[in-house]
């Protein structure tokens, strides 16, 4: 790579999927002039054992260091899994087993080898250096944040203002996942959005620690199937990365039209100038919404079974649901969350309609056939561990098997 | 003991001197039926090498506890007195050395012994438990508490409201603690009213840990010499109970005649009936309150240094400051706070005049000279390692030698 190559993969590292940089010159400065590997930081909450298709974000920006000759530096948070990130929740939920622990992370490392060279990347774990923390420590460490601070926190304050309890030994996650910066000298933190204040307190700790404060990027959250909350296997909204092909592509094509730009963006290999040229064309009249989502879909199969499985899952799609051509033997394999999923979902789901709305209409219709009946609760609930056979109108049908998600 | 004589000894353990017990029925029934001798846990913060009167309140009930066969269960807090109690100030301090924590315990230790059996006490380190605390004991303790309630704590919820930071490390020193009570067994825990909200959290530690929940009795607070704040060292308004006697007696004389009440029942050897009727005879006129304050400032050196010493000091007092008879050979060495202190606490402190009122006044008048100098300045501060005379009109003097504190 010639220094003009290396400007041009510099500049698109430090946009591409980006959402903020917190001192983006001197990243830029760092990246173009250092001599040595910088050390990037990614830590695995390793709380569960599935990635989704949202995971791939971080993963390929961390290939991009790579591909510049830089380290990633994995930190398995099998400590602060047994607190687990406040970020990612409303409330309080019960501590991990270490053996729980061990054996999502396991899983994790796997699926993060099929995007990042793991012959390329250090594997650290956060009991290295907590196994032998002590009450001095964690004096040091909670001494240089304030309970202000802490509880000005939007997901603490919302908590707090709601009433939902917040645990104490929640407030110590952001400060023990910011430690594991200095404990492996971290000079950038890559991580989603969401994890903005806990990649902030890394800088504080490391210079409270002597250390000079690391470089901070955030990645664009994947919105879920649902289009309203960031995808996540428990909230049953999600694409995962090791889903079969054809659950991938009609998972994708129950995205909504707005959808498009954010998943374009994000889950595809695509450029940000080739996804601006596809949602143009579709803004354009110049391709029909349905052909930019198979598109996508497309995209996003042939990212992680290749392009041949692609294909195959997109003929299989048309059979299905543009032909109807269901055959009873062609049951579709369906996780859902283990609260059960309703009756739009788990339509949508199965590719037997477009939206939500479409859904409750054709019940409204008595379209709908549930096992050969009539169905006429638009919101009836369907729990895992059942097979049911969904038939919408005369020419759509699908034989639906129902696990639990994980 | 007879059972009248027990269940006299024990109604009396439980009233006097005690502001509040949780479950009194219940620690009552428990000292009356018991077989076995109960732990009656008593923490020590040993930041402060000097003790003063007012500590000897809880030292007395747990005489009293001794008396009835219990044990006292000193618990050293060598871990905590790093990080400090937040009940005990407005704002973070620095953390103690281990050195300086376990010099301070010592001297505070030898002067327990003067109230207390040693020899029928345990004493007990945090360290031994604390020293191998790891993170997962931490979560433990933790996540039994909510951030909410810690925020609400009156001594943190002010700290909050009025900007002052409130450090992360403080938030453990309730909760260790509280631990404390786990780790000795309590079935009991004394401590003043200001201790009530560790006190509590102690229970709940206790139930999370399987323990029964201790009993709590907690003891009014001495006011101190200022007649505002809770006696302590470090704002210069202590009695120490290592002071000479003349300081004990020119210090209670000092007192303005409204704690009268406070100090007859909670620094002497009296019980409330005997405060009462001294307090009573005051009241109806029977007895000057000058000629009440100098039987509770016998009784004060009576109690630490012997009858022969309080009366020693008494006929140094008369002959100081009511006859005037002070020669320059007779300096009285005065302790003050770090930050120095004003005219009026140090004449009144000296024994020279009742109130800082009455200083302001005499100083207004033209009537107190430093160093054969007439002052003017009412509020003129003095430093440590300086001496001074001071005449208060024609009859009254004192040669002074400021030393600082501890």
């Amino acid at each position: 790579m010639n220094a003009h190559e290396k400007e041009t993969a510099v500049d698109a590292l430090l946009s591409q999927r980006v959402a903020q940089v917190v001192e983006r010159d001197e990243l830029r400065r760092m990246l173009l002039s250092t001599d040595r590997p910088l050390r990037v930081k990614f830590g695995v909450d390793p709380t569960s054992p599935d990635l989704h298709i949202g995971h791939g974000v971080p993963f390929e920006r961390l290939r991009a260091f790579q591909d510049l000759g830089h380290l990633p530096v994995l930190v398995v948070g099998d400590t602060t899994a047994q607190i687990g990130d406040p970020s990612e929740r409303n409330s309080t939920r019960p501590m991990l087993s270490p053996e729980q622990v061990r054996a999502n992370a396991e899983t994790y490392l796997a699926q993060f080898g099929l995007i990042v060279d793991p012959a390329r990347t250090e594997v650290r774990w956060q009991s290295e250096w907590f196994g032998q923390f002590g009450l001095a420590d964690i004096f040091k460490l909670m001494s240089g944040f304030t309970l202000a601070r802490m509880i000005e926190r939007d997901t603490f304050a919302k908590r707090l203002a709601e009433g939902s309890p917040v645990s104490m030994h929640e407030t110590l996650y952001p400060l023990l996942q910011a430690y594991d910066s200095v404990a492996i000298q971290a000079d950038v933190e890559l991580g989603g959005t969401d994890q903005t204040f806990n990649l902030l307190v890394g800088r504080d700790v490391q210079r409270d620690h002597g250390q000079t404060p690391q470089q901070i990027m955030t990645v664009e959250l994947l919105v879920g199937t649902d289009g309203v909350q960031k995808m996540s296997k428990s909230l049953g909204n999600a694409i995962g990365l090791t889903d079969p092909p054809y659950e991938q592509y009609a998972g994708t094509m129950s995205i909504s039209d707005e959808l498009m730009d954010n998943w374009a963006r994000l889950v595809t290999r695509w450029t940000d100038a080739e996804a601006d040229a596809l949602l143009a064309s579709v803004a354009s009249g110049e391709t029909h919404p349905k052909a930019a989502k198979q598109r996508l879909a497309r995209e996003i199969v042939a990212r992680w079974h290749g392009e041949e499985a692609a294909q195959a899952a997109e003929a299989e799609w048309e059979r299905r649901v543009v032909q109807g051509e269901v055959s009873a033997g062609s049951a579709i394999a369906f996780a859902i969350p283990p609260d059960g999923i309703d009756l739009p979902d788990l339509v949508v789901g199965a590719g037997l309609a477009a939206s939500r709305s479409e859904v409750r209409r054709l019940v409204q219709q008595g379209g709908v056939r549930i096992d050969g009946k009539v169905e006429t609760n638009e919101l009836r609930r369907f729990s895992a561990d059942a097979a049911v056979e969904i038939r919408i109108g005369k020419r759509k049908a699908a034989h639906v098997e129902l696990r639990t998600t994980g």
